[in-house]
């Protein structure tokens, strides 16, 4: 009995300090890139979003552009995308939501989902594959979340080549060499396939500022929500920018969702990682209840000491549902409710959440066409 | 006097030299790549090109399978384009009489006219000035020259981008580190763009195999008539095509042309080295006035020496345009014709050759439309 406390108070110290580590790495990248906490500036906002209230976008860089321009506005844009490898899970989710917010703030919102991305990268297994489950699951859930049709403008990149002119077009002003710094490079016989490189230095920036091209009105603040890895691309497209004479973008940080796994960040590569927006009933009760938390498995010491929710995927997943999050926090700091309980409420939350989004999916896949981007860039071609 | 004798002695014996040292190059080069002399095989087909007869094509790698398409009368496909960085010259017009051959003996024609080449390797301004002369001055040039529009693809990589789809795709076949042992990677901060890297490493590649994606009909024997410069291209494109199941594709060879300024080949981006097939009249007298030759300025030695036309571009230049290759060369060997006549007699052959070429023009951007290559290439988009 002895041998199994130590063990208990042990992994809870473990707990502790990676809360502690966690919250070190996020400062700690802040400081690197020289990044504001976001938290500061909301009182410019008209109306921060959930996520920024709730501490979940938590720094940013430029943002006093975007501000001033709803305060005047002004024609904005929102970038962001990603690969689909699979369907959308609850990390992806909060990236929507801010998105959402853009757009009700004046923005256009721009998607590029990056099939050629995930076929070089070696998460789909061909262009064709990624491109069927960003047609038949990805677009229709985020259609389903409530973007506006004519703001919104979603892309398969292998069904606008396009971007690749403009890839083109851009990649004159930066190098390889500056991509190899950020990135690192595989000097092996085994290593980087030309079009991963050529993705990441050139087609990643096109996306980025895409909706600074004459088709869509020309140079425009640009705002893309990022988790904090992604900031080398920001980097290189802010450089591209300058060279081009477009407005270097902005951008504000998520933090990641914690996967359910407990190792890591949730991602759509890990599939016990994750909740998908496509997820079954029966599904959402075994991964919830199989989860990683940030308690403890004896009722006793838990009562006593409460629970870690900074690093509790069940408590990541719960403070981006509901309003209350003071609240969650403290039942879970006071030990007043249990893993087990608080599971329970989640698993609740989750298929309130689901129903709703899945009753969607049908009327959304009819509007799919409604949402594509299909502007040629004829300013590339003509010169113009 | 003796000085002066003494010094085109000096000269005479120069050109010597490097008539001998422009033999070794192309026979080490042959040696070195593991490449066949062409003479040797030309009996097996039905009826060689004129360029072939004249020794401008040397040399080849696989042709055994073309002359075998050939004989059985099965579908095979010829692949050549250029950089539409200035219109055709003289030289381009000896590639593009070897793929009206190649017409002629039943090859589907690709002609990739590379905007983007041009612009990101800085030979253009914008990828629409490479492309304006493309439509312009490029492609009118090569309908004059006699091709037939159903057996013709001719493409503007820009106006095409599903190139780039076939260069994702391909992609994954090769690396990065293959390209940089071959093309060698600026290190410096100046370094490649990513555009540069992607378009050698994959975007050529996909321009030599696209003859063979199913759209097409699907893996086939395929022909690339190049310079000697270009084969770490059609190696690359070998190695990609057999782990993609492809056919690798075959090549020949073809000497390139002398500038006629007499530095090293006849270039687009050296005016003074070309002649174009959009020239002036007035333009080649001129060019041809002042063009450097295989002879000497004493009429008197070279009558009782000759000159050297193994490495005068005048020579070159007549024996592409008339057929009496022997007697040229004799004519210049035995100091009977020297070269204030013998450019008269180019200025003549390249006058009429022009005029009749020029002629055509008018009516060739007419027809224009029938040759662009507009295939969508859906089998990698479906994965079929």
């Amino acid at each position: 009995m002895n041998l199994i406390q130590k063990r208990v108070e042990k992994e809870y110290k473990e707990k502790k300090d990676f809360s502690l580590k966690d919250k070190r790495y996020y400062q700690k990248k802040l400081k690197e890139f020289g990044l504001k906490p976001l938290m500061q500036f909301m009182k410019y906002f008209p109306e921060p979003s959930e996520n920024m209230k709730k501490g979940i976008t938590y720094a940013h860089k430029d943002i006093e552009k975007i501000a001033e321009a709803i305060a005047n506005k002004k024609p904005w844009a929102a970038v962001s995308g990603l690969n689909p490898s699979g369907p959308l899970h609850f990390g992806h989710k909060i990236v929507f939501e801010e998105l959402l917010w853009m757009q009700k703030h004046g923005a256009d919102i721009f998607i590029p989902l990056t099939n050629d991305e995930s076929y070089i990268v070696g998460k789909s297994g061909s262009l064709a594959e990624a491109r069927k489950i960003a047609y038949n699951q990805v677009i229709p859930s985020i259609i389903a979340m409530g973007f506006k049709p004519k703001k919104t403008h979603i892309f398969v990149d292998s069904d606008y080549p396009e971007i690749y002119n403009i890839a083109m077009d851009l990649s004159t002003k930066t190098t390889l060499n500056k991509s190899f710094k950020i990135f690192g490079f595989d000097q092996t016989e085994k290593g980087e396939n030309p079009g991963t490189m050529f993705y990441r230095s050139a087609v990643q920036i096109a996306q980025i500022l895409l909706p600074q091209y004459p088709e869509f009105g020309g140079p425009k603040p640009t705002l893309v929500p990022v988790g904090i890895d992604q900031y080398p691309y920001i980097l290189l497209s802010r450089d591209v920018a300058e060279k081009k004479g477009f407005i270097p973008p902005a951008s504000i940080f998520l933090k990641f969702l914690f996967g359910l796994d407990g190792k890591g960040k949730m991602s759509a590569s890990k599939e016990d990682s994750s909740l998908f927006l496509t997820d079954s009933e029966e599904r959402v009760r075994k991964i919830i209840k199989t989860a990683y938390t940030g308690g403890n498995p004896f009722a006793d010491f838990q009562r006593k000491h409460g629970g870690i929710p900074e690093i509790c995927p069940i408590y990541t997943l719960r403070i981006n549902h509901i309003n209350f999050k003071e609240k969650v926090k403290e039942e879970c700091l006071s030990g007043e409710v249990l893993c087990g309980e608080c599971k329970k409420r989640a698993t609740k939350e989750v298929l309130q959440y689901l129903s709703k989004h899945q009753a969607k999916l049908p009327e959304a896949k009819k509007e799919l066409y409604k949402y594509l981007l299909r502007t040629p860039i004829k300013s590339i071609l003509d010169g113009k």
